[in-house]
């Protein structure tokens, strides 16, 4: 049977999310929690690969196995074997037909970016930093050319493996709430690097390095060359995979987050 | 001449505020940074001392010093030699009549519960959790009878050393968003260990475990053993310090708080 998981996880202190030999992945804690629990070699197929320090609200992933269990097993037996960086939020039992990639319609990620003289301390390897003002409109208007299906070659990490660099991008909204800058993007996938290297070309527009129609003449070239370079992993969170509605897998809220943290005002 | 510290750090690894023999605590790490740019042995004191895993948005510190520098190398400089779990927020210098514990007036403390059936990964070290649902009206109503000056001696650890046991608590507000139950306390002063055992107490009414008015009579025998066990450290933050206008220290905001990070639905 196919069991469906859903998971959150601090990317900081793993090398990302794809199996290696040196087991220091997400996916490595998670298959040998899961092959405890199955009493069997278990491997997992996960929606999206995240990179090293790239954190994640709601991560899926689906496996299959031979063994009957309660699904609260899959939940509670195996985060009791997780570290404390991962958990699993939820299990689900679906047909085969499910796949934690190919269903999955909607990618959406977030990036957190601290913009503020001085750099991160509580939320250090938790959010992005930028120490200069910027300009939050002119952000805005940038990213309104990244919307709907482009080639994002430009966005793309020299070693990404896509077949296609062909994208649609269905959201990019920018929110500031006191030094905190959120970014919320979705699109049907993502190329490799593309969230942090779009960050980083918006932030240029931000800083005013360049005005905001740049990002339009920098994706027409599709040339990696001429974006600006890749900004920090820490920022990013993979928040939401949208599946069709009739997995039932529990969802994200839309507007799909807000959790209040504690944060004084710095005293700008 | 006298300077004053803004400080933020991340409580989860050092073993607390106050120095140590093992050099292990914040205060250690940062007389260190301090004496390097002060080219001399330099010792702070603080508003507050936390304990092990406490964290502090706005802790504030003030020391002595006959070295001349540019505010900014109390702030810029002195970051560049802490560990990336501490920062320096902003730097003032102010005459010898300010005095970061006498002078403060009030204590703000905040409590993030992760109320979920499934421990944080995300947030590890970073919240506390409780599992099963909890009625927060009970827990408002409750928190009523906490307000106002008091001997808050079954909410005080052992082992404090505070000479009187009478504190003035002038705000305690429960707010709720979506998994997470934020807790602000304030008070002319804490006694060590009481918010967290008054969280501990709160979260007994909250299960249902006892009514409202409970705390109304375990505070009224002024005994430890009556209240519940210590809640974790994990969620607490030194919240802010206020001072009398007249120093014109950075403030925190009113309502002091609010940065949102990316938090989905777990899909309850």
């Amino acid at each position: 049977m196919r069991i469906v998981l859903g998971l959150e996880y601090d990317g900081a202190s793993f090398c990302g999310w794809q199996s290696q030999p040196a087991g220091c992945s997400i996916q490595d804690a998670l298959e040998i929690a899961l092959s405890k629990i199955a009493n069997s070699n278990t491997r997992v197929t996960t929606a999206g690969r995240t990179d090293a320090g790239v954190h994640a609200t709601y991560q899926v992933v689906h496996f299959d196995t031979l063994v009957q269990r309660p699904l609260n097993a899959w939940v509670r037996g195996v985060n009791a074997l997780l570290p404390s960086s991962i958990a699993v939020l939820w299990a689900s039992e679906l047909s085969d037909n499910f796949h934690a990639r190919y269903s999955a319609k909607e990618r959406c990620y977030f990036y957190l970016l601290l913009n503020h003289p001085v750099r991160a301390a509580l939320y250090h390897g938790k959010v992005g930093w930028f120490h200069l003002p910027l300009n939050i409109e002119k952000m805005r208007e940038a990213a309104q050319f990244l919307l709907g299906e482009h080639d994002f070659s430009t966005f793309r990490a020299s070693e990404c493996q896509a077949k296609s660099p062909v994208r649609n991008v269905t959201k990019l909204e920018i929110i500031q709430q006191g030094d905190i800058i959120t970014f919320e993007i979705r699109a049907n996938g993502f190329l490799q690097h593309m969230v942090r290297n779009i960050i980083g070309s918006l932030v240029y527009v931000g800083k005013e390095n360049y005005p905001p129609n740049w990002i339009e003449e920098i994706l027409k070239e599709r040339d990696r060359a001429f974006a600006a370079p890749t900004f920090s992993a820490a920022g990013l969170y993979l928040g939401g995979i949208n599946y069709d509605p009739e997995w039932k897998l529990p969802g994200f809220i839309e507007p799909p987050f807000t959790a209040v943290l504690p944060r004084m005002s710095r005293g700008k």
